[in-house]
């Protein structure tokens, strides 16, 4: 997808929300241990009730890779569900990667062309050659992790070199050298609401991938006032606050009354550029 | 595994080479295409040829993973054919994780639980809370980056902050405070072979994993020079050099001599500590 299919998405939906599916065995409604492959019917219902408010999908590999062959065999299903019924969806394989050279390439190969997914999110402590290979793919994208959500953030991202100048500043202005913004995006946690303001001085045009909103603390109309640009910029995702909102029978429709709360409020927020 | 049974096992085996099972579909002999699973057949061949020469096996989830569900169930078979064959052989999963506490422990759980590995590689850029979930898991290890072999370890590993500390220096002594050495080794590349010494001042106790020895250039006479303590202190890893020493029908009894090499190499240099 290129920046502005992503962009006429958000204008035509009046949504940037990015759904995580963070699908865990032990969380989902128990009627549903009757299915073949629970995971994938969770997700098949989590996907049909919310994508007419949300832009992307997030699985996080990690929720599937603990169930073995049978999680990921879940996993490569709910992509394809998602790319056949809504393949305006911006799915983002959410794994964290990065490696030496000829490992980050069986990496992308495994996201961009077994999985088919439309991104992947990247750990940038290896540099270039560990991210470069996932750059290969004509439409398809980085997420670099720059500043994350946790609170393990501070241990290293916010280090200042002898300038003056975060780790994780050093990371977003390295990486412009690897990739355009039509390829690039950052993750950046929203609990650090006013540290969009000095990201954006770095990277004004590209996409920033938000995580932290709601279970983890952060506030959308922060991000908002500090991270959004003339072509909205950011994709925030939601997990647990959504797919979660009930464990009863009922979980689908729950996650899409939630779904579209937020896309509410992103609609209003979406008024002022578009 | 413990410190002092995985010293005792290189003693006893006078070795400290771990095998790198990075198991490409497309670089192993045709023959094997006949096999119900190429990849576990080639795989296991190695492991008999090599185990008595080495004391660790590293096999990278990227090479399986990019063959989706197949791929991982080669994975899950070559792990639990060592296990059961060798149990005293020290299983790293070559994963590179690192997400935000309820991911990392999903990922632990998948290593650990699932895949039964005896060690993980972890990136720290997420830092403490991304790294402690791996942590929790008695006789298991996790083996966090540090200074990596590729080129790209230039671009963040090796800058300074204003006292002149570097981040992968920073790595070293911020992740103390979170495990002992009986939990946590060092991912330090065998291409920056002058590097050990300043390693070792910040670790001189824990065991360092040294990839980047034979196809990526390292020497592992200078490894040892800097990098040995009195407990070895080093699990040197090869992987190409070895696996595909040869690619006809012979490539296991080439991987056996190749292997043995190394280990022979290696017996001379344990001299000077056992």
């Amino acid at each position: 997808m290129t920046k502005q299919e992503l962009f006429e998405n958000i204008k035509r939906k009046q949504s940037f929300l990015c759904v995580g599916l963070d699908t865990d065995f032990k969380k989902i409604p128990e009627h549903l241990y009757e299915e073949e492959d629970p995971i994938y019917a969770f997700n098949k219902a989590i996907v049909d009730a919310t994508a007419r408010y949300c832009v992307a999908y997030k699985p996080n590999t990690a929720f599937y890779e603990s169930l073995g062959t049978k999680g990921l065999w879940a996993l490569e299903k709910t992509i394809e569900y998602i790319r056949t019924k809504y393949p305006d969806q911006f799915i983002i394989l959410d794994a964290k990667r990065g490696d030496i050279g000829n490992t980050s390439e069986m990496y992308a190969k495994s996201a961009f062309e077994h999985l088919k997914a439309t991104a992947i999110t990247v750990a940038p402590y290896m540099g270039e050659d560990s991210v470069s290979p996932f750059l290969n793919y004509p439409k398809k994208w980085v997420i670099l992790l720059a500043l994350t959500s946790n609170k393990g953030s501070q241990d290293f991202q916010l280090v200042e070199d002898a300038n003056g100048e975060k780790l994780f500043e050093k990371v977003l202005k390295k990486s412009q050298e690897w990739g355009t913004d039509e390829q690039l995006m950052y993750v950046v946690g929203a609990t650090q609401g006013s540290m969009f303001a000095d990201i954006r001085k770095h990277a004004p045009n590209h996409f920033l991938l938000v995580p932290g909103v709601g279970a983890q603390g952060g506030s959308l109309e922060e991000v908002v006032k500090y991270g959004m640009n003339k072509e909205c910029g950011l994709l925030v995702n939601s997990s647990r606050a959504i797919i979660y909102a009930d464990s009863s029978e009922s979980f689908a429709s729950a996650a899409s009354i939630e779904a579209k709360k937020v896309q509410t409020e992103m609609a209003k927020y979406l008024q002022a550029i578009i």
